[in-house]
């Protein structure tokens, strides 16, 4: 550990950029990792995951779920969406792992109806219980992010660049 | 938030124990949650998964990894186990949590041997790495678990249920 390493992690390109969008926009689900607020230690949960119109993650939460309470506590959180496909070793499949700050959405904002309803156009199974009085919708607002296509394939990316072009 | 809350977790019972266990023996990769040692904010990452022979999860982490050195600073962190079919919601599908405390296995100590053959098997990709100085094999030892079958499908799990029955 005395030597001094290369940074294995290098800045954004086009590729990169255009990778991690597509994977931010395909997922319907995410691993997302938080603090329990009992123990501060790491908790993970799979979470359903969809952008909002204005590229901004966003999850649906029950409030018997174990990060619901977490999340509360604590909005700091970090999320993983990215699948693992049948062949090859696991881990050179693409995943984008982001950084994100949760705010919960109230059902009386004025913007809840129209986020409600872009929710339900990728999730349409959640027209079951998204309106249940314990069910609420999440921001997770992007801090960082890192794209890691495989081995010395990690990039460094901005907020910015996880939003579509101009 | 008034009204008492029914306990959405039920204790195991032996079909939630068999999954679990099932979960744990096929997974190759796993979901990672871990305490940044920077910001102390959760961090998320895609590991390398297997059991060893005593059925311990275990898992081959590269020093260049932001998880390799979260875990020497801060051991506790939290894994999960499941993929995800294509058809469904993707919440329906099985997965398990482990709460875990991370310990990194010296490539001198006597067990190491072993453990490194034994990972070769279940992941024969890692042959062309495993050996490098600044890999490491990780003890990730189970500390509580959760199983989430779907809505309505929780199961708390003690440690002892994730091994086979003697």
């Amino acid at each position: 550990m005395s030597q001094p390493r290369p940074d294995p992690v290098q800045p954004a390109d086009d590729n990169a950029r255009s990778l991690a969008r597509k994977l931010l926009s395909e997922a319907t689900h995410a691993a997302l990792a938080y603090t329990d607020p009992a123990t501060a230690a790491p908790g993970i949960s799979r979470i359903a995951f969809g952008l909002c119109p204005a590229y901004q993650p966003m999850t649906l939460v029950s409030a018997l779920s174990a990060h619901h309470a977490a999340l509360t506590t604590h909005p700091e959180a970090a999320l993983m969406v990215g699948e693992v496909g049948d062949k090859g070793d696991p881990l050179t499949h693409p995943r984008l792992m982001l950084r994100v700050r949760a705010s919960f959405i109230d059902r009386k904002s004025p913007d809840h109806p129209a986020l409600r309803d872009h929710w339900l156009l990728g999730h349409p199974k959640a027209r079951l219980y998204i309106d249940f009085a314990d069910f609420a919708l999440v921001r997770l607002q992007p801090v960082s992010a890192l794209l890691n296509g495989g081995f010395g394939k990690a990039f460094r990316l901005e907020v910015e660049d996880l939003l579509p072009p101009t």
